[in-house]
């Protein structure tokens, strides 16, 4: 089911700047027993990612009205928002275009139940993510960087792959975040050049803390990654993955994500993803 | 006037991955007496990205087909060609998806005579152009560092804002390219970190070395524009504007400009922006 501007149909102006520019954002958020879940942080990182590109922010109200709308009788799906910068302007200069708000729920995306039980395998990805400090952070409608490294396997037991920033930082998977647990400490990249900064990883960041693990942003370099004790990748719809395999290396499935797990479970921040 | 798929239409499914992630292309071709003007080279281009981004290519009789019969009757305009990966595949991953392919004929863009003879004001900007030598060249619809920048200038009299990479070398305008002439030579930015290599770009080049100019695709360094005899910017559908001043700093018009320019108009590759 799709909302366009409030109306159903599943068409829209070509001349949409989404379509011409990706000018525009978008979220995708997880539907739990007909709720948006994590509501808040995603509108949190909209906010942001509008005034990083000087878009004004959509109406919170009708936002969640319709996005709840959308998610009545849902017992796991997904919606996605998005938030274009709308049909108008003259070529890259805005001015006079108005936004356009869609929202489409769909189906959960189907992965085998045993990628959050006894982990998934990962690689690294060849291509390099240029790094951008002005879009960094944001989820803004320009992927083809994500769609690039998605094309670099085929494999459908590899289920993610990790990029470096071109000054060879670990950044994150195509659609996830990445953690990895060294001693008592839980460390996830920066994203102030590159990457997304993902709303599970923000609230995992939260739930770790409350759960007395010591937390930290910072530069990773792909040498801790391959001596972590524990990794894991994250995003909305998942919440995570243990990684058990990157290119040959193995890990085991850690304690850290699997306390993470059942808390996100308890409180009902991801689909059930687990019973037949 | 549109066609999408062959069709007339101006609606499209909000589902294609232009839409959802800028993956696709584009051309933006001057229209002259009822001709798409360097088309070949507008193909090459297009070639290019589809090798690039891993797209099809499209069928070249039916696009040229297509492309004059929305010219036709047409004294002087824009065609834009939009080459996107089309609806499917699941998330960034493409597999399955068909392009779409979208012809938009619309009038030209309004700008002042003078700009021509007299020269126009540019600015530099301050964003600068993240590397992606995998992006790089090619026109592809993630555009938008150049809204970016293109959105932090209003006055009118300012025609254009160029633009340096993140390591400090000149890389181009929002929507054209830089040319610089020093004693014999014409110098251009080499684009194989950042910026779409003109299709207009690539014709003064080849024009020049017709003339018997020395021409030299090379890094340049802002103080190389700023020490030049004569700088000037270039599209396919302007042909080129000699800059009279960048940030205060005055060049004149000159003479590489003015022969090229006159050459353009000579052999009908750029409309007619001269007469009443």
């Amino acid at each position: 089911m799709i909302l366009i501007n409030g109306r159903r149909q599943r068409v829209h102006d070509i001349a949409d700047r989404a379509f011409a520019y990706g000018d525009g954002l978008f979220e995708t958020v997880a539907v739990v027993h007909s709720k948006p879940r994590l509501w808040n942080l995603h509108l949190k990182r909209l906010y942001l990612g509008c005034d990083r590109l000087g878009l004004p922010r959509p109406d919170e109200e009708q936002l969640l009205y319709e996005a709840e709308m959308l998610c009545k009788g849902v017992t796991g799906g997904v919606l996605k928002l998005i938030w274009s910068a709308g049909v108008g302007g003259r070529g890259f200069r805005r001015a006079g275009a108005e936004p356009t708000r869609v929202l489409i729920r769909s189906e959960l995306p189907r992965y085998p139940k045993q990628w959050w039980r006894d982990g998934v395998a990962v690689r690294w990805c060849q291509l390099r993510l240029a790094r951008q400090p002005q879009l960094a952070g944001i989820k803004h409608l320009n992927r083809l960087e994500q769609v690039l490294a998605r094309a670099e396997w085929e494999t459908p037991s590899v289920a993610e792959g990790i990029l470096l920033s071109d000054n060879g930082a670990v950044v994150e998977g195509t659609m996830t975040n990445l953690f990895i647990v060294r001693g008592n400490v839980l460390y996830t990249p920066a994203l102030t050049e590159a990457g997304v900064a993902g709303v599970m990883r923000e609230h995992l960041l939260a739930l770790a803390a409350a759960l007395e693990l010591q937390t930290q942003v910072t530069r990773l370099e792909p040498e801790d990654v391959v001596v972590a004790d524990e990794v894991f990748v994250s995003n909305s719809l998942i919440g995570l993955w243990p990684v058990t395999e990157l290119d040959g290396t193995p890990y085991p499935v850690g304690p850290v994500s699997q306390r993470l797990l059942v808390e996100l479970r308890a409180r009902e921040d991801i689909p059930d993803w687990f019973t037949a």
